[in-house]
């Protein structure tokens, strides 16, 4: 059963704890990040540990006329160091989150991906995307837009468990999944369909849980009744997907920028996979998106 | 320098021909195809030539009230037989152009592709989607979202070659081709970026000309210059595209899907490459999206 949600202000008036949760960024010099830091510290959702280069963030803080407060500040001027000291706060304190600010990609997940000093990973880090589209009737996420190039099929196991765990914590208790490709039928030219009718499979025999899968599914199929109706396809995640499972990062991350770009709708973007959720935004991302991934990074916290 | 044509509209006046262009159709009977077939006919776009079982066609004008003439009716049972003669009638008749029916794209396109009885094809075929967007300030088209499932980098340079015709004939003289991927830098593990800088390189050297091409781009930096700025990206195509080359046809079809799905979108779709164009329309287009194919396609005839 699903949860129609429609927005994020519905998802997160239920999810959101309006308590003091920590939120570490790592390299806080980055005043499109201390901004939306600063609006969620006003609402009062966030409580900043700002790491980085002190005498960078305390300028911007200025220039930007932020109230946050400058104690919150831990001075650390090397980028990769800066990481790692975020990651070892985020490890010593159960309830805070971690937030990549002007460091690449890259150069953070190394940090939380150490051995001996990162943030415990069981199967693999993935990029999740919830979208509120004015063309849809609820909220959905599409996975792995941002992180994993070309998973092969164990790791969209993975990256579909990820998604699941989203789901669940925010009350759907059996989320659909439409496994996405070109096309409806397998064909073994396009490797998608052949991943998407064994992830169909695994599901049906109990191998996959907490979730209805069904694919392969082109996106019209996935998220439209009477498409799939045209088609014929006749299943309950047909028309109704809460999570649509892409074939790779370029088609993830095409659909992405469609959605945001041209088609109005507002996204919100974490990396999952290990104890806590971490906030990914870019540049590119609007003012409001960042907000809102803060916000269910926090929502996803215990 | 780019011709700024926001809708179908404005293209269609410039354009649309209105002279009686023939309108040859593989396998006809089909509801959806003959009420669209019968709109442009009563707007006098076309002069339709209804290839198939007679008896079921004729039965499906009856039953759907349309005005066709039963007298442009060819009576051919056999699916392959009918798609071979709808080949033929084009071949001879140098002002029709060929509309897919009932019968499937493989099956027609090897009537299409047949050596000695198809149609003139130098590169190779692919498909060409022109979308009207609410989000975007102009007309700008897809390629390939229906057809090469996963080109190499010559067949992206027909691909693009045929595109570039399009919008010429559009009167685009200098048409913006941003070829996407996931990120804007190369990265030799996505091979889309790879063909991307090529594909730049060769426009630069004068080895395709006619365009300006830029790439890799993600899709938010091809179609706005706020999302190009913030990755620091300066080029003409950069938030300007008229062409979207995309990776292959798991990213095209679902962009394709995601703009005319969850984008608000109006599109045309047709497959080029040979002499005339070829009306390719699915059941899940929608109405309008079938007019527009059929006007943009007769609108491309010389």
């Amino acid at each position: 059963m699903s949860l129609t949600v429609k927005t994020f202000e519905q998802l997160l008036l239920t999810n959101l704890q309006k308590k003091h949760q920590k939120l570490v960024v790592a390299c806080a010099d980055d005043d499109h990040v201390l901004d939306a830091i600063n609006t969620c510290y006003l609402q009062g959702v966030i409580e900043p540990i700002l790491i980085g280069d002190s005498a960078k963030i305390v300028s911007l803080l200025k220039k930007n006329k932020l109230n946050l407060n400058h104690d919150s500040i831990v001075n650390v001027q090397d980028r990769i160091e800066a990481a790692k000291k975020a990651v070892e706060i985020v490890r010593a304190n159960s309830s805070s989150i971690l937030m990549k600010g002007n460091i690449s990609t890259r150069d953070l997940l190394k940090a939380v991906l150490s051995k001996d000093k990162g943030l415990p990973c069981e199967g693999v880090l993935s990029h999740v995307a919830i979208f509120e589209s004015p063309y849809y009737h609820k909220l959905f996420m599409v996975t792995d837009a941002a992180m994993n190039i070309a998973p092969d099929f164990d790791q969209k196991v993975c990256i579909l468990n990820n998604a699941i765990s989203v789901a669940h914590k925010f009350g759907i208790a059996l989320p659909k999944v439409a496994v996405v490709s070109s096309v409806e039928k397998v064909n073994p030219k396009i490797e998608a369909t052949v991943h998407a009718a064994r992830l169909t499979q695994m599901n049906e025999q109990g191998q996959i849980n907490g979730c209805l899968i069904y694919g392969p599914l082109a996106l019209d199929n996935a998220i439209s009744v009477e498409a799939a109706k045209n088609k014929g396809i006749e299943n309950p995640v047909a028309g109704d997907a809460d999570i649509i499972l892409v074939p790779d990062l370029n088609s993830g991350n095409i659909l992405y920028k469609s959605l945001a770009f041209l088609g109005g709708a507002k996204v919100a973007g974490i990396i999952v996979g290990t104890t806590v959720p971490i906030v990914l935004t870019s540049r590119a991302d609007s003012e409001e998106s960042k907000l809102w991934s803060i916000k269910v990074a926090v929502s996803l916290c215990n």
